[in-house]
């Protein structure tokens, strides 16, 4: 088992990586002494397939446990989801003194940390990522969200959980088109803070698509060094450091909106997004024509996309207007200097992002 | 001007407190830099009666703003109308820096507090309180709420405002029974921590029943500090010190809740609250006969409530072991040793809580 330490004062929290966790969340929690009950908010699927271990060694530990299945889809991040599971949560509750965990991928994990967030104005919850994207990103950071009609991610807290258990065996529940989902979030880590990181990829992408566990408890372990770094230095967004986890999604954001989300998942259109950002940056003379190759060629060695099919150019421009990171009257682009270095840019010419955008049609 | 300051590391606030302080609001927010757009949130009673002085004074420091106006109900604290307003918030908000200012009472202040605290995960919010309630109480200390179908206050925060600014002339627009309902928390800050302030509304019922403007600043400066000294100790009600400020509570919320939120509003029913609270006291030799008897001639005084008509006994007693006070197998009680002086006690006899009941019959 790897752990990473995300330091925050009064708060740090652990990352806990490896095989089998599952089985030991019992135990792992028993220290943090986060209550005397678990709720888990999870959906249908997970409960069938990881419900029982979490179970037992719930037991086994002494902690009276109720599952709550959402839907598993990204309108489970709502309003009204959080209070159908504030209403369940009360009933539980009575008496006792209750811990949420999110056992699920990164839609699970934001609705269940903001109900934790705003439950009796805070309550500890423990996050069990699901998926490699959120074992490697969202379930590390304490940004909680719901959407409303009005946009995605509208409402939302910053509130860290107690612990963070990422057990690499849970990913096997993952299809491969998920798993390379994720690994454009691994790839996202490697440009902008690990080169090492970025060629243990490119000399072992058929064990990191095969899900082998030591290779996945390795580029987890690394993806979060990076981000409970980057978290304990700028937590809720502040100083300008957390915007260089937002490499790629300006115009990953954009392709995303512009093919109705249902185009391009998330690590897709990021990988996408990515690209357009090197592309940005070797036009502006600050990447090498070499290292642009690099980052093409690993993108397509591990299956994501890069080039951008049945989604217009003009609607990904006009989405990209409107994403939150355009602010007043410039924009805002992580680019990239070499493979681990990045830097934040304000007011890149728009002919410039055009010219990017367009060289991935 | 009086200024009360409440100090939290790094987050210190200002409450400031006199009359015509809502013509000087927008040169009081201008040093705290909380954006460049005032978002209002308030009900359209308030907004006829002091909308134009406040959006003139924004106006003049360089504010764009915008109103809002709901319902002037309890049922405004929900997620629904919280959704209503980000939808409203996010379409003003393009390319700007808003803040919110809450200018209204308790749910008001509640309301848009909450939403400040999630929306974006967390803008700047002022808040101009309009009822004496408000002004001692609910505006300071951060403590955020909306309600659910499963309970009130269910979803909530800890987000401190950057200023308050309680101008006593609004109190002007109070019925003369918000008013005294207002004057039941500021008798408790009286008991629990201030003797004086408990003296000086003895010796000068009328001034303060008749809303002089003078009287009123002294009053909410003193409850002000009290409360800001409390919430700087014990910010997030984890050291049993915020505790205190539920003096009156458990019994009170109960006779609220059971006489169905309708036969007695807040100020009332917490009222009768200390009644039985001091009740409980003097039965367990904590408070002098000749000390009770001062609680219950000033609540006569003041027109509050010193016998419970209309709501059964039973119901009471039900209704408290619901109350979220009531946790696990005990209950905990804020009970008096003197004007000025209280002590948190647990597992109070039900005998007892129901002789200090009954005697309100």
């Amino acid at each position: 088992m790897k752990t990473v330490v995300v330091r925050l004062t009064g708060r740090s929290y652990k990352v806990l990586i490896g095989k089998g966790l599952i089985s030991r969340l019992g135990s792992s929690v028993h220290g943090l002494a986060p209550g005397d009950a678990a709720f888990i908010v999870t959906n249908s699927f997970l409960k069938r397939a990881f419900g029982r271990p979490l179970e037992k060694s719930l037991a086994q530990a002494g902690y009276a446990t109720k599952f709550m299945c959402v839907p598993d889809a990204e309108s489970s991040k709502s309003f009204g989801q959080a209070a159908r599971v504030i209403s369940a949560l009360t009933r539980f509750d009575k008496g006792r003194r209750t811990f949420i965990i999110a056992l699920g991928g990164g839609v699970i994990g934001d609705l269940a940390g903001f109900v934790a967030s705003v439950y009796r104005r805070g309550i500890a919850y423990v996050q069990v990522p699901t998926t490699l994207l959120a074992q490697v990103d969202s379930s590390i950071g304490g940004k909680t969200a719901v959407d409303l009609e009005s946009g995605k991610n509208l409402a939302g807290t910053f509130y860290q959980p107690r612990l963070v258990l990422a057990d690499v065996g849970l990913l096997r529940s993952l299809d491969s088109r998920q798993l390379r989902s994720g690994l454009a979030e691994v790839i996202k880590y490697g440009i902008i803070r690990d080169a090492g990181l970025f060629t243990y990829i490119e000399r072992n992408p058929v064990r990191v698509l095969a899900g082998d566990p030591r290779a996945l408890a390795y580029i987890v372990q690394r993806c979060a060094a990076i981000k409970a770094s980057i978290v304990s230095q700028d937590e809720r967004e502040e100083k300008g450091l957390r915007t260089i986890l937002n490499f790629g999604h300006t115009i990953g954001h954009a392709v995303e909106a512009a093919g109705g989300f249902r185009r391009y998942n998330h690590g897709e259109a990021i990988a996408l997004g990515m690209l357009v950002a090197c592309g940005i940056s070797r036009r502006l003379g600050l990447l090498a024509e070499k290292q642009f190759s690099r980052v093409e060629s690993l993108i397509k060695r591990i299956g994501l996309p890069a080039r951008i099919r049945g989604v217009r150019f003009e609607k990904i421009i006009k989405a990209h207007y409107h994403d939150k990171k355009f602010k007043g009257a410039t924009n805002r682009f992580v680019l990239v200097s070499g493979i681990g270095k990045v830097v934040v840019c304000d007011g890149i010419a728009l002919g410039v992002i055009k010219e990017a955008l367009r060289e991935r049609f």
